[in-house]
């Protein structure tokens, strides 16, 4: 199997880091977004939703969005588990990953897209005004996180799983997304982030 | 168990018809979203980030997320399958469902909340330019739905799946969302949507 990758962008990230902590090596070609690789007509015929990164099979079928990814990269190399290993575990870390997704790691890039002049090739129109919304919700968000991290270890639970990755990587793009850490408060966060970025996973 | 649900809103519709497509019944108490009871400080101890719906569990435990819902309630009532029997299976389904969610059913949610004038007791401040951007992409993404479906039966495949579930209720939501479906082309989609909304689940 093949990866096409998109280099340092948040879902490129999750996959590399998801990759890294399972011990999984696979063949990767890095796509240009810049020069929008990711939407030429090879590409296109391989993931007609152009987005990256997404995995080629041996039979040529063609899985894309990074969760779909990574969960059928645990199925087939169930330890360590990253999605969980009970039925209620697996709902409670899909819970806290998709609350993330949309709450906080969606509302980054967002910020991202609509704010920075150099998303525009990526965004088309960008509307600042949503822009500025996005910015001011991902803030909002870290009271939730950070009240989840006083009573948990992690994102999800005891255990590290996909959701402190996505978790991560949005918080390590709030530099280009313009989103501002404030400077006090948030103490169980910041715990959480020294932490997780000491992993070996997350090293570029 | 017992579910917190929501009238006719679209997420609330993706797990009453998931239900039905099981042949699951679970107790159900609905909260009023025009009246912000989702918002209330009980629900708010709940499920702190206000969504609906959401499953409480017997001993406390709240699952929210509408597909951590399904997949949870899929995995306690495996037959008949809506995520998919086979690793590879899974992966499409989750590949389709989540292309679905992002690039159709979140489009035409967008074009509801920023383009209707009740949704602004649920969004705040409305973005018009985004409501009107979403609004456009959501008819573009017709145009990938519809070339899946001329090669397929159903979104994801040869099988009914969940894809179909979150297609159909972005598609019964265009008229709320002020999404135009156009008068000629996406024979494909037309087929498919005549034929999902002829099955028993789908009954209001």
């Amino acid at each position: 199997m093949k990866i096409y990758d998109g280099g340092r962008a948040p879902n490129p990230r999750r996959v590399q880091i998801f990759l890294k902590e399972k011990g999984i090596e696979i063949e990767t070609q890095q796509l240009d977004l810049n020069s929008l690789e990711h939407r030429s007509p090879e590409m296109l015929a391989k993931n007609p939703v152009a987005t990256v990164p997404f995995l080629e099979l041996e039979d040529g079928t063609v899985i894309s969005e990074t969760i779909a990814i990574c969960r059928y990269l645990e199925e087939l190399n169930p330890d360590p588990s990253l999605f969980g290993e009970s039925s209620l575990e697996r709902a409670v870390i899909e819970m806290w990953n998709r609350r993330v997704e949309f709450g906080f790691f969606f509302r980054v890039a967002q910020s991202f897209r609509h704010l920075h002049p150099a998303a525009a090739v990526l965004e088309g129109e960008q509307v600042q005004a949503w822009g500025e919304k996005n910015n001011a919700l991902a803030t909002q968000y870290l009271n939730i996180l950070d009240d989840q991290l006083a009573k948990n270890e992690f994102i999800a639970g005891p255990k590290f799983s996909v959701a402190d990755i996505t978790a991560i990587v949005a918080f390590q793009f709030f530099k280009p997304a313009r989103v501002i850490m404030p400077d006090e408060g948030h103490d169980h966060f910041r715990r959480w982030a020294d932490a997780i970025v000491q992993r070996p996973s997350m090293e570029l």
